[in-house]
């Protein structure tokens, strides 16, 4: 454990994120569309993605794929003619899934579309509208009062397309040894926003290319590119059978902040996945983090966690969704999120797959009675069997308690926790046993 | 719920109470014979029911049914040929299944089948010799010390027969649309008192009409009338398979005094049947109450509890049997008990019924990820996201909660007491998902 | 329960004990050889104990039995032909199972081969070198020094033999009522020490002997007297399905210092032996005891408790290995041991058998309702229903209780422990119950 994320260079990956942040911030993202499309496309440039195109109308449990939102074009013009809220400038200034309108409106009219942030006058907040057919646009407040100054009337123009089409997706198997199987989830559906969610798709990307690079892989990894909820749905509802069989997942998401770290428990807190982050966050130091219940708000952990599936899910994070206040605005900027900072949590990341990996169950080989451990060379040289070496355990102790406890269901670290001592000082044992033969893995 | 609780006319029902109590509570019950048969027809007359016989020599498990026992009269006549102890002035004077006496006894012969209260003197005690052939008579201190003052002869008479009969009881079941089915007994086999026992059996009698009287049940309800013991041994030989079905069950008992609010607890606290008497008090306003934990004394819920059947059981009593002095005696009287004390417990128990009927288990029909809420016009309008309404918990909240949590197993009032909300908004949030179609009562 | 241990006449058991270590103390006992034939030959006069041989060379799992040992003399010789070290004077003198030696050596070349004890200069060590083919002497610090004064040239002999044979062990049983099993097991191979492991020794055939002494019994008792580790690893194999069936096993050993009585526990704590062991304490007014948790180290219950057989095994101990500083020395001698203190945790070992006989679950052969008490004449008799008799209860109430909590799986002792009433109060009640035939044994 620890060896893939000691061979990583810190720096350079902070730089390759960078200038994939800088890349893929500006693109715009929503349900459906060419934006989310592009993303893909550049992201199969780090990993071999299989992109698929999910029809408008095909219907996923509860849900219908709805059509696919084309923009190209948006902005208020005020009596001068010049953009005051212009498209160009931002995507965030449309409220996604509009639908087109063009015309000519009072301030009376127009201003029921015009949305601001609640809080942070400087932002363009984030508004969406997928499931019901309106339109509008989103303002700074510095923005709106030069409307409200202008008074109208407006030319207004939103040239959009809303029309059968597809939602896409992209999807990534890393075959393991094993058939226990991790889902990794992150959602590719909003614009330029880059602590939610563009940071959770990077992160994700790099995770995946740094797993399909390792030699071998104990563990099945699913990596999945969605829109967040209609995608997740229309995934499980096209892959039902394989996500029966997931084992544990993650929901990959806002995890380019400076603020606190922080993970969001799956449902079960009895789980080992939950266990295992918190040990992560010691192992990395972290001794103050945000404990996250489970929740029935959240991200695409809601689908994952349904009835149908109840995989346990969990997401880390460093500035959780919800919590920030750039949350959801333009202040979700490439100022509030470095590369430096996502490669801070992709090595939270790649920690808990080192623990998922190394989560090992063994069992005796020689389960009768004991080992003769001098005819397998394991009795410890003199002072092995006295002088405590972990945890006030000797050497000896860790023989013949692991040879003891490793009975096909306890896995290595539960031992370690039992006995209270290191985890590596359980996993060295085992390794030792396993290659004298006494011990194989389940 | 509470509809029904809300609908009674509580004065009415507490003087019509008082009316049935005055006119049942001369009859002389007991294990067998034509007293138990009049309260059994007179009982006819508030509920349909079939009234069955049991003949004696009847084995029942480990007990035979009695020989029938007929009481005309009895009395102790001094040597002024006067009655100083009379039956016609309490059926409570004779040991109830005394065989036939009659003859002349001096005071030291008569002595030792004369008893008296050990506490309350102008009390005639309530005593039975069922299964052992003796003669006996209960008498007040000072009808005592006219005897011992009298010195005798005695001319003593019990005008009794003891020969093959019956054993009678009462039956009504009450179908609902479920095949869960509750229990209520109430034993009919106590002479005049009134809150041992005349004060269940006439709660229960108008517990049955309510219930029948609704216009549909989830649950079955058998209702029974039994001699207490050997009645309800009987009842369960006869009725084997039936019992071995029955999901919960109520002994009513010493329901009509003016003392402490209390519950026998059924043998498994955690039964939902003793949270829900709990919560029937809270929701009354009881906030002090006695908790009984279950014991094996106590009535006829040690058949029902017994290892054959294991039916969870319990009592809401006022003024439980055991506990108030004036406890089998004749004491227990209509001053001691009255209609509108006995109405009052009837609310409980009424209330009780509506939880037990409200106690809903369901399922949702999209257990494959989330339900589309705007599809089913389930999404809250605006505010409902974010304004608590229970609990600190949204609308919203109540609405996913109550989906993810309704997995068939786990009732409505336990995903209340989960989420830590008035058990009502997961009514009604029930309510709505099932008319919507997401959920479905298992 | 007690009958027994009440029988014993303990003085005379001292006594006997007290003959039977200073017969058996001075052979030479090792893992194999005629020090332990002679060992299981004499106890043969206590137990009719069949002695079984197993060849050196046959595989035991992952063990291989020895070559067997012969020791006939060993001696140090000094310039002036006294023997300095004389196996002779001890039989400790020698490491155990050192090869054959006969020359002359120099001071330099013999001071590897001569150990002394840490900290006890009286005393001669104890070592053995079972696996690894070398010699050794064993000597007191004056022995020592007296060696190094004389600077020899010395005349070493180890008179001993390596060479095919077998391996002995004893092995009794005593058939029970029903196939519940209990494992006894002690080992021989310990040289001239008393606490460790003659003490051990002879309070299992002592106990044995009482066993196969009662008219009946209701568990079958295995005893075992084998070398440790390889003797208990052979029967185990040898005995693969028997052992399989065990329900759980006592290792007797260190049972005759003076000092701190205790117990190591069985690796599931919460097993029953564990708590009756407790209970023998008590009842034995022994309020001060140590409480070993169960250690991968100790002595055959290692190979008991192995993931093949995972049978509960724990040890009453007095002076318990590892602890007390005569250890594993000469010190550890007819002077540390006697035959009254075996005596004395021989009655911890009867009184626990007695608690393991005792130890019975009993169902209900009236399971529907409730017996009718006076029907079998259970029913107290005046007073019985109100005067507590046991932890506040009265008889009436035990015979309730009872009734209802015998169904089939709780214990005896466990039933005592749910009511909070003395075991014999239950046991008592039971023998009753059994006796009119409502209860019976399962």
């Amino acid at each position: 454990m620890g060896d893939v994320a000691a061979a990583v260079d810190r720096s350079a990956v902070s730089a390759e994120l960078q200038h994939w942040l800088e890349r893929l911030f500006p693109l715009t993202r929503s349900l459906t569309g060419e934006g989310n499309r592009a993303t893909l496309r550049a992201l199969q440039e780090l990993v071999p993605l299989t992109i698929r195109e999910v029809p408008s109308g095909t219907r996923v449990y509860d849900w219908t794929i709805p059509d696919e939102w084309s923009i190209r074009d948006a902005y208020i013009a005020g009596r001068d003619g010049r953009r005051i809220v212009d498209f160009h400038a931002s995507n965030l200034h449309v409220v996604s899934y509009s639908e087109p309108v063009r015309g000519r409106f009072d301030w009376s009219a127009l201003e029921p579309h015009v949305f601001t942030h609640p809080s942070l006058s400087d932002a363009i907040p984030y508004r969406t509208s997928y499931y019901r057919r309106t339109w509008g646009f989103c303002a700074t407040r510095a923005q709106y009062d030069a409307l409200a100054a202008d008074g109208g009337p407006f030319d207004v123009c939103i040239d959009s397309t809303l029309a059968p089409g597809s939602l896409s997706y992209g999807e990534l198997l890393i075959p393991g040894r094993s058939s226990r199987e991790v889902l990794v989830s992150s959602y590719i559906c909003h614009p330029s926003m880059a602590n939610d969610s563009l940071s959770g798709v990077l992160l994700s990307a790099f995770l995946a290319r740094e797993i399909a690079a390792r030699p071998a892989r104990e563990c099945t990894y699913r990596f999945v590119f969605v829109p967040e909820t209609i995608g997740a749905i229309a995934y499980c509802a096209l892959n039902e059978a394989a996500m029966k069989r997931i084992d544990m997942a993650l929901v990959v998401t806002t995890v380019g902040g400076r603020g606190p770290c922080g993970y969001k428990q799956s449902f079960d807190p009895a789980h080992p996945l939950n266990a295992m982050i918190e040990d992560v966050f010691a192992e990395a130091g972290i001794t103050s983090f945000a404990r996250y219940p489970f929740d029935i708000h959240g991200s695409d952990e809601r689908q994952y966690s349904s009835q149908g599936f109840r995989i346990n899910t969990a997401t880390i994070s460093r500035d959780r969704y919800y919590e920030y206040p750039e949350y959801h605005s333009s202040l979700d900027n490439l100022s509030f999120v470095t590369g430096e900072q996502i490669a801070g949590t992709l090595d939270l990341y790649r920690r808990l797959i080192d623990r998922i990996e190394s989560r090992r169950v063994f069992r005796s080989r020689v389960p009768h009675c004991e080992v003769m451990l001098g005819k397998h060379d394991l009795y410890p040289a003199a002072g092995g069997a006295l002088r405590p070496i972990a945890g006030g355990r000797t050497e000896l102790d860790l023989i013949l308690w692991t040879l003891f406890l490793s009975d096909g269901t306890l896995a290595v670290s539960e031992i370690a926790r039992r006995l209270a001592v290191p985890e590596a000082a359980i996993a060295e044992t085992v390794a030792r046993l396993e290659a004298k033969g006494v011990l194989e893995r389940v």
